[in-house]
């Protein structure tokens, strides 16, 4: 296993303690229990916007706290759900009164941590609401999952609530706004390599020199088929139609599309993966409105990529246009 | 080779169709030959800044063309040098009469070519200074360089001098700023893995599975040694003491401090080297005013990170400050 870290079981810790260290002034971030914080937490009066779930995945989520988007990101270890005592004690911390949006990805242990974690935060007077994030359709149960699990989607999701909450729309309008955007957004992922976990230290899978799987889940898990290798042009072929037939994305569509890497792809792949679906989607007359490309929710060092489209209006387009100051994603008015 | 590419010998065109098509409006990629411009260049009355090298390395340069840093990037194949009618045409289709800098990475291609360009420009009535970006402190020759190898220090005065002449100053002064950047910086790297080059098909140079470079070169050249792996912490003072010790950095000094991934290593290790980084500095009560940790100057696939520290003054935390809008670099007033 190589990887630039010191002990495999402080790699979260030491890593968090590393965001603290570059980001001091702009976040807080809090130990024991783990969480990060706008530095100007609660906000008065601004509905909360709060994410989490296994690290591994940076910059998503703690690399989207800031103004414009998330309140508080709460990672837990590589690959495993944070605890319901570190959703709640986030909970708490970012809640001005106005209540806290959780956005949860469809894995079993985030949905039953952040379950609890809401039922305790209600219980001591906390507003809040929780939207399943669930825009992957490689597969429809997978290894930590029962029904679709979540993926892309949260970026955007995390980007356009959070403009929202900003603009002081009250919880229920953010959660509404939430479904929405997990509503109209489909993605798909693909693996050239596993990764390693750093307290596992082998490879999650294995894959052959001349294989690729396809539909890849952000752990690792099993996506549609496990194939040979093919060139980009193939690849995004694969990807790009199962997403487009799922909505269905149709003519005349205004999209945002996601070109993620999954940690260990150059970004001069990327592009080329890019070229491929902008040329696909002019083809069916579907207008890329707005664009990402690069390493938005990663799984460690997997070389790979997925694709994510969000079918836009007029609401979201605004919303993603909104200025954001995160360490990850970053644009003025 | 596991790659996300269509025909090896076609990546770096097709990565740049991949550009046009997501940053369409905001650049303009030209091609045969080959280079990317802000949209609406030249721009009245301002000095342009210009930059290149060959591809692999992305963001840079075509990453950081924009508003508050580059006019132009003129990307070569990959890892080999841009040829001098490229970057002529380049400089040819930015310049405004006011004169264009030339910021060029010391590998003996480049200097080569970038002067003949400048040579040429220059007899064509263009106003052309030149600064070579040595900062690399791991080796005096090597494989592609005599004298030090240009890296990290690249990124810094690429967004320095844009700003400056963003700020409307004369070539003669952004050309002399360049220099103070580069006399003011130092970085080293290194690699725990090989990348590949698409066209070559096989590992630049091969590591044992134990086994880390110190002081890799961008392209994979050879460093100060090859050693046994080592925990992050270790592999941090091994960077950072030959690099505080050569300019050198001292007690009270200000510095901007780039924690940099080679294109396969995680966001989550470069945030653990960080760490260690910001411990050491403030071991030396050397304060890090402003920091950058994420893949800025990579080498395709190679998994590690380089280390780059500039010494900073007011003006030119000032310059850094200043607004940039370019697909890598992003941030408002």
């Amino acid at each position: 296993m190589k990887k630039l870290i010191n002990d495999p079981e402080a790699v979260v810790r030491e890593a968090l303690e590393g965001v603290a260290a570059a980001h001091a002034g702009r976040l807080a971030v809090h130990f024991d229990p783990n969480y990060i914080t706008r530095a100007d937490a609660p906000v008065s009066g601004k509905v909360a916007v709060l994410s989490g779930g296994g690290s591994g995945h940076e910059p998503l989520h703690g690399g989207f706290v800031g103004p414009g988007m998330l309140d508080a990101a709460v990672p837990g270890a590589v690959f495993t759900s944070p605890t319901p005592d570190q959703v709640l004690a986030a909970t708490q911390a970012v809640d001005s009164g106005a209540g806290v949006l959780h956005i949860v990805k469809n894995y079993t242990g985030d949905v039953l941590n952040f379950e609890t974690a809401a039922e305790l935060a209600v219980a001591e007077g906390v507003d809040v609401a929780a939207v399943v994030i669930d825009d992957d359709v490689a597969v429809k149960d997978s290894t930590y999952t029962a029904g679709r699990r979540g993926v892309g989607a949260t970026v955007l999701a995390e980007k356009i609530c959070g403009a929202a909450a900003e603009a002081g729309r009250p919880l229920a309008d953010v959660a509404t706004l939430c479904r929405h955007v997990n509503g109209q957004a489909r993605s798909m992922g693909m693996a050239l390599t596993s990764c390693i976990v750093p307290h596992v230290g082998t490879p999650t899978f294995e894959l052959g020199e001349d294989e690729m799987e396809i539909g890849i889940g952000i752990h690792g898990e099993p996506g549609r088929e496990r194939v040979k290798l093919e060139p980009a042009d193939a690849i995004v072929e694969r990807l790009l139609g199962p997403i487009l037939d799922d909505l269905p994305f149709r003519s005349g569509d205004r999209v945002l599309a996601l070109v993620n890497g999954m940690g260990g792809t150059p970004l001069i792949e990327l592009y080329i993966v890019y070229r491929r679906v902008a040329q696909l989607l002019g083809e069916r007359s579907i207008a890329i409105e707005r664009n990402l490309v690069g390493n938005y929710i990663t799984s460690l060092e997997m070389a790979g990529c997925s694709i994510t489209l969000l079918k836009l209006d007029d609401e979201l387009t605004q919303l993603w246009d909104a200025p954001v100051n995160t360490p990850g994603l970053r644009w003025g008015a």
